[in-house]
């Protein structure tokens, strides 16, 4: 297990010990973060909400706070619009605030990436107030190599200091994305790159896309380099779209024991699942993440009264 | 009918129960809203005013207002500085202030759409205090997929943030446009995802257009997975240009009871008639959607002494 | 005669009191306002002060002063820059501050028109305030149909609600103009478009090229439309370059009385002419918009030695 | 010679008296300014300080300090950061703060230039007060007809107004440049519109570059126009690269006596000579420029031992 | 050996205190600068610390904390977010806040460069104050030449102004870069260009590529143009990519004792090598930048037991 990250310097007494409850709250005493991944809504629209495979269930965005209200996971993460609207409902989830979202519209070859920060710091201060949920931090994604990265990686810096000031962590979701990119996004050296980049912006937590080897297949080792390079900022997968559970669970143990990845990102292979599916898995995901288990025991929790 | 809904969180006390008096008000203690759009002034400029079937009352501005005042419609969109010149001489009607507008001279071949923010929401505040109006909410329109959808969703998410903590409601008119959209701007999917956008913007309601079928007919059914996709975001279709009143009523009749939207907008439709006919036709879309009563009934009001 | 305007809401009672003097000041208690337009030294650059039939009076920009302080005009709009050199010496004249203003260098064929705000809000304040003139609103220009009319249209309408609540009236000055716009800039229902653009913008005046029929003929009444979109806006036209002065008064006389405007914006027609005939040119004037008198008795004021 | 200029309107009383103080600093009593120019080395880089005829002493930037201080200038114009390097050892020297500067890097064939604020005029304030330097004023070049001419505008007329309120004088260098110009850039009727344009932004002074005829020549009468348009703003005409000594001052006796214009901004033709040929270059110019001697009287001067 | 530098003008008494303490510190009170640049983790992203002949230690981002910490360097810059994660276990290194950075992702033949500030001033003091850390100063890259330029001129000569207001030193990173420099980049004249240019901004140090002759070559005397053109701001020179010990150290001897600069910004030419020789490394380069001594003695260094 990794050792409980020290605060990041720079913040008052007050807003250390909030910062640390905060890290210890969300990585369930465990150092490792498992992120539940609720932003897909404006990012991706409806597409991963219908049809297909998908769950009946995840038509509704209830289904998302159901999910991380019974289910093991260390923060949820949505736009602070979406939350607002539930969270009464569902006090006892520690959240996630991500601050900026953009749809899927407009494809790299029209335009490079962008997605701006939507609410203010001084309204985020606001809205954790007045809310008395508990928030344990904010998000914000940046699309290395695109021709906007200046104006992201800005904001981004901005918001991880204020965010520390108001004794909250900072997620950066680091995904290269651009012309200039091109086929490269999940080659590993360029992930790594993002990884240390994310570090030097002060992010604690940095999702990455999981690496691919040449012939485009992962592979728990190609993670080394970014984790490496992250240093003291912790590494995060991101886990895409659908997959077998099993494997998936296999790939996450390798991207912790092989990799040295220090948690998980999980979105759609959570939601797009039946309530009582989506817990189970969320419980297998907690068994690896959290109490450091094998793969065989946490595939066990997928079926419970099997 | 839908339950009276609940403010969203993230607000003081004192402004939630503001937001909670206006939200009855606006949706006449229903929770449904019938929104009188009237900012086509600056959106279709004097298009919608004069010509054709437009009666000649609908020439003047005064004439959105004095229906307004008489037809019992839950508020009545219009921009600030028109409703500044008129308001003080019918102070009963509950307004919404729409924040952003842009003319139709620009098209979509020729640049991706864009609409700012007028009004600081200082100024806003201002304007409640001083006009002694029955201002309920403020309205911004979005355009996902086009090449400024992030600069809108910034201003709309700090809007909505900033009307909650003022007590009033925030209402987003979501219309997919642009070169990535094409010619999708009423597919029943891709509404569905502007209406889950709204949602984590944190709109009260959400206006859509209503969506079409692939042989471009318009159909209740096809609304379900855009309500469903806004989850506790209130769906209001668009009125679009005049029709016939009965076929009208009967379709928002649809949306309502197939579709499962909770109000509507209607600009166009209403305005562009006599007075007396707008205030009759006002009281027969009230009848649906307030009262929830059927076509038949509606229809009805359409000519009183008939 | 029109009747006196109402004060728009928002504003608290002592601005109001302030809007409403500043009101009566601009329209010589008449309602109907006489605008001496004065910005085209950056609008025009030098071409409007020399050559051809301009008075070579018109080459010192102290001439427009001279006229307007002896003239009865209702307000001298000019940029704030310029009045603030020559204020002092002519402290009787009412001003209105031009606020935006750009050069004609740029063609539409380049690039679309954009003209941007020059001083801040609290820096029209304090010149109000130091300078001891009389003040009685400020000016903008819109280009509806231009690329940058978005940016254009949230400066208008943040300066119009600042300008009320100091007191000060608001005229916009709406061109529609760009690409999208082409060979369509005197069209009579697009300026009415502009007019009723300018009113949801919450101005008191809005100044418009006076509409062209299809053949480019200019007809009193054109500007029907234009007057009945605007509403409790109060339409006036601008001047255009110089024409001969019965020829001008008798149109004026139109505009008002078959129109229905309620004053006139007028630049060049005056200045260009020597400080007596100016002088005389602006008391013709004067009687028509102020004393509501017929193009006859104007026209004796333009010789009143003859 | 001139009237001593009055105050502009719009300043508080201490910032008015403050203001003429500044303003018979700057012009030695005169109400004509010899402004020598130091901005060379951010506009042209290195490129007027080494090389072919440029004097030694020349690589050193002290030296331009070293003649501001021996040499009789109404004021020295560098950027704040090379001020406050040299500064303390020049503490009689009035300086003139140029707040916007650009290389020479990029031409206008490939993008119409744009120069930006550097400093706040917060920072300005601070740098005034803690210094202890005699700053009499700040300057800023607009360039119209450039695609960027809306924002240096909008910062001229802000930087006007705040050096006002500050009590310190405000000169723009008015150079027309761009695509719309191309080779217009001085046609005298063209920088007549320039000085006028200055004049509407509240400059104090306008610095222009000599207008040439058709046929490329300059001449004193060519600059009559310009001093008209500018009215009450002063003009001053650049003095461009280095020429012949008693070639430039009887260039500049014209451009005083004949063209109208109230002073001289020199720098090349000034530190790109020796020490002592600047310095009594210098004197030189003063003898015209504030002594309103001739050019013979002046010649004398450049060798005073000979 | 140079003069200690005064502190530049413009600061209050206890700021002036503060800047001297911190340019004592920073070079080790002999007047030139060993900056360690630990900045390339966002500029170059992994490449620099990965691969090739680089030492394995280095891809790990604490390998420049350990060695910044036991090295004799004057301070250690990075961005920081990075320092806010290691600081609290290397407390008594002088730091350097890096406050804009770019990835390397976008070349020159798609886009010219540009890169933007990230954290804004009140963050930096706040960050100086909490952390306890000894900070000496920031830094900031500019592009002279990019279509950019504008945007971070502005920046520069505010974040120097704001530094110097917290008694902070300033470096500027000037790089000739963009479509109007093309091959360019190192040429002597142009260099010199860009250091005259930090010190119009108010630069104290100010850090450059050494420049090569028209066959490529670097030689110690091209060095002078710039060193002159810089004046009181001090020139150190980049380190570039790994090259062989003793050669760095003679080319450094050169730029000092032929070109004139005053110490040196050395990056991946200590982090590429292992901890024991990175910090020999840099005990070389302290013994030639502040002690003085020659290439010989500083050479013996390299290898202490040999």
């Amino acid at each position: 297990m990794p050792k409980i990250a020290q605060a990041p310097l720079g913040m008052s007494a007050e807003s250390t010990q909030r910062w640390t409850e905060n890290y210890r709250l969300a990585t369930q005493d465990s150092g490792r973060l498992f992120l539940m991944a609720g932003d897909q809504k404006a990012e991706h629209l409806n597409d991963d909400f219908v049809g297909g495979h998908v769950a009946t269930d995840d038509s509704d965005p209830e289904h998302l706070f159901r999910i991380a209200s019974e289910a093991p996971v260390g923060c949820f993460a949505a736009q602070m619009g979406l939350i607002a609207r539930y969270g009464m409902d569902y006090r006892d989830t520690p959240y996630l605030l991500k601050l900026n979202s953009k749809t899927h519209l407009i494809k790299t070859a029209q335009r490079d990436p962008v997605s701006l920060q939507w609410q203010s710091m001084a309204q985020v201060h606001d809205f954790v107030r007045h809310s008395g949920l508990r928030v344990v931090g904010v998000g914000y994604t940046i699309y290395p190599g695109s021709e906007f990265e200046p104006t992201m990686l800005s904001e981004a810096a901005r918001i991880i200091q204020d965010a520390h000031a108001m004794g909250l962590l900072a997620v950066i979701w680091a995904y290269p994305r651009g012309k200039a990119v091109g086929e490269r996004e999940q080659d590993p050296h360029l992930i790594a790159g993002a990884a240390g980049l994310a570090a030097c912006l002060g992010a604690d937590f940095v999702k990455i896309n999981p690496p691919l080897d040449a012939a485009g297949a992962m592979d728990g080792t190609l993670l080394g380099e970014a984790v490496a390079a992250a240093g003291r900022t912790q590494v995060i997968c991101a886990g895409g779209s659908e997959t077998d559970a099993p494997e998936f669970l296999q790939r996450l143990y390798e991207q912790i024991h092989v990799g040295g990845t220090q948690g998980c990102a999980t979105g759609r292979n959570v939601h797009q699942r039946s309530q009582p599916d989506a817990v189970n898995f969320c419980k297998a995901i907690h068994a690896i993440v959290v109490h450091n288990q094998g793969v065989d025991e946490a595939v066990k929790l997928l079926h419970p009264n099997a």
